[in-house]
């Protein structure tokens, strides 16, 4: 049965990426994988296209898909328009939302031959293989009510943190199942000595435990985790935290490795249908100059095809073009370091392709 | 006029820590402040007392006082208390509100002589001096309305993040007023483009940055601000924030300089009264053993003078009695490396008081 996935370029720096990962994808089917792929587009560039940053077209097409492949979002172009709901990231909100992709899997993996680009001493990262589970279709990013409206002669913004049992427990079970297949290590992340809904988060997680007699669960306040982080990452093996908290500490964890460049992300919904994309953004800074690292957007092409394809040989190939391109020295401008060989975007394609 | 200072040593480590710091204001007294000091209860130690975390008595005392020293509240045997209203750190936040204490103060200083505790390689933070001004009295910690409760047959957990235009502009006029005396660079970090409350911050700052023209403003989104804290934490000279990212990004940057036993804290409200504390917590683990480093306290102290006593030169004799000790070679635990001499609490204290 023929597969379909859908690329979404995006803005900034996404189209000259996900042109690299799209010729992976086209390598793979060269050897066998019966997949069809198709392009759309999202975010400022479908805001400029069409005037919507999530058109009905695209939505449609996503819903269609086995697994999504997207780029980045978001520019300054974009950062005035005054309708929120037409900014470049609701369309990628939407997409979350509209497919139900709540388990955002974002790993924070040191490459050993990248262990010079941390900022930290080599020997608080080296090794380092985190596995942070952000649930990512809840929490404050869609609660309601929300606004900014004239309250007593002035005006006040609000938001809403909000989370269900259910919505806990389901992102808490794949935490759960991720740390089985790992360290059997998960910390829960919350600021349960001040908010209630992340009370009924720790207590749900508790809740969860007993199932899982293998894991070893742990709660951590979200401020400790962010010092723990830069302190001693290595102590974390899998970590759970909603949508907000998760959003911060996967980017600060990220940052640990000094290689953002090279991260890959999962979200995936219920079904196993997923949405894969790089950790970094859309660095609108050096769009369209061929010197982006492609790297991440070519290991979420291996990430989906882990998690949505049941293609892990595939996918397993790719990662060793990855470290054979890094083996022989290769880098983009934002992992160079002095005797190693700086390339371009397409540069570093054309090396996973030729190690592939 | 008598100024009046109220100690509250707290929970954990607390008694320890303000026990040192007291002795550094009696110093203060001997050479001829007029002060008058007075010791309360807050925290688990005021519920165990009282059954309250933040008693009457202490809030009267609270209110009375010029300015108030705090050690840290807080510790294991209390998350179980089933009532949030009764937990320690509800004697912390009822302090907060109660007297109006909204701006929050958080230096993260890189002490040369401890430059080697950093996690961060010596490059990335040598000379790091930022401060992060943390809006304390408002955003979602207080915001209403909050709870857990039944909605279509299962338990939701909410809280609110709410700001008004009056509340963002009096935190913003202390971060612009606080620029100006330091380095000119402001930074406000919020999540404008998800959350609508802090698309209103944003409009204040910017509302504000004319009437600061030589203050460089600047916004950046709560993620990457956690990533470029990592990456090149001296890229930033005063941050501006709400309640929350505050919490988050105060605790990551103090840990960035690997000595947050060091940084001391304080909250200030409209009239300069202060509460002041160290930055780190409770630390239940080393509690009762003389083991606890009392600098970050014996700092705050020296913020309480300069800040809401007016004794900028006794401030400036605390800080260099510190930066001696630190030269001679004397390292609590938190900060101890190999050639250094450790110490325990108070024989820091005794040697802080020598060199004062
Ligand atoms: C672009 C933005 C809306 C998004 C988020 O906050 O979730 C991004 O930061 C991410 O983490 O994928
Ligand atoms: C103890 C806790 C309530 C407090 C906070 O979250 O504000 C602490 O983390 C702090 O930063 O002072």
């Amino acid at each position: 049965m023929t597969r379909k996935i859908l690329v979404l370029p995006g803005d900034g720096i996404g189209p000259e990426i996900t042109a690299q990962a799209s010729r992976v994808l086209a390598a793979c089917q060269a050897r066998g994988l019966d997949i069809e792929v198709e392009e759309a587009l999202v975010g400022g560039a479908a805001y400029d296209a069409f005037g919507e940053p999530l058109p009905a077209a695209t939505l449609d097409k996503a819903r269609g898909a086995d697994a999504i492949l997207l780029g980045a979002v978001g520019g300054p172009q974009w950062d005035t328009i005054e309708d929120l709901a037409k900014r470049p990231e609701k369309g990628l909100l939407g997409l979350r939302k509209n497919l139900g992709l709540f388990a955002n899997l974002r790993p924070a993996i040191l490459y050993p031959q990248l262990a010079e680009a941390s900022s930290l001493k080599p020997e608080i990262v080296s090794g380092l293989d985190i596995m942070i589970v952000r649930e990512l279709t809840g929490g404050i990013y869609f609660g309601q009510p929300r606004g900014i409206e004239e309250r007593e002669g002035e005006r006040v913004g609000f938001n809403t943190y909000v989370y269900s049992e259910s919505e806990i427990e389901r992102i808490g079970r794949v935490a759960f199942e991720m740390a089985q297949k790992r360290g059997k290590k998960l910390c829960s992340v919350d600021k349960a000595n001040v908010l209630e809904v992340t009370i009924l988060w720790r207590e749900v997680m508790e809740r969860l435990a007993p199932e899982y007699p293998d894991v070893e669960l742990s709660h951590m306040y979200v401020d400790n985790a962010a010092m723990q982080l830069v302190r001693a990452p290595k102590q974390f093996d899998v970590v759970v935290t909603g949508n907000m908290f998760g959003d911060i500490l996967s980017d600060a964890a990220a940052m640990l490795t000094g290689s953002i460049g090279m991260l890959p992300s999962a979200s995936l919904n219920e079904s196993g249908q997923g949405m894969y994309e790089p950790c970094h953004g859309s660095a609108p800074d050096i769009a369209g100059q061929n010197l982006a690292n492609p790297l991440a957007t070519i290991l979420s092409v291996a990430m989906m095809l882990r998690y949505s394809l049941g293609e892990a040989a595939l996918a397993g190939r790719i990662e060793a073009a990855v470290g054979k391109v890094l083996d022989d020295g290769l880098r983009t401008a934002d992992i160079a370091s002095a005797g190693k060989k700086m390339v371009s975007t397409s540069e570093m394609g054309d090396a996973v392709l030729t190690a592939f």
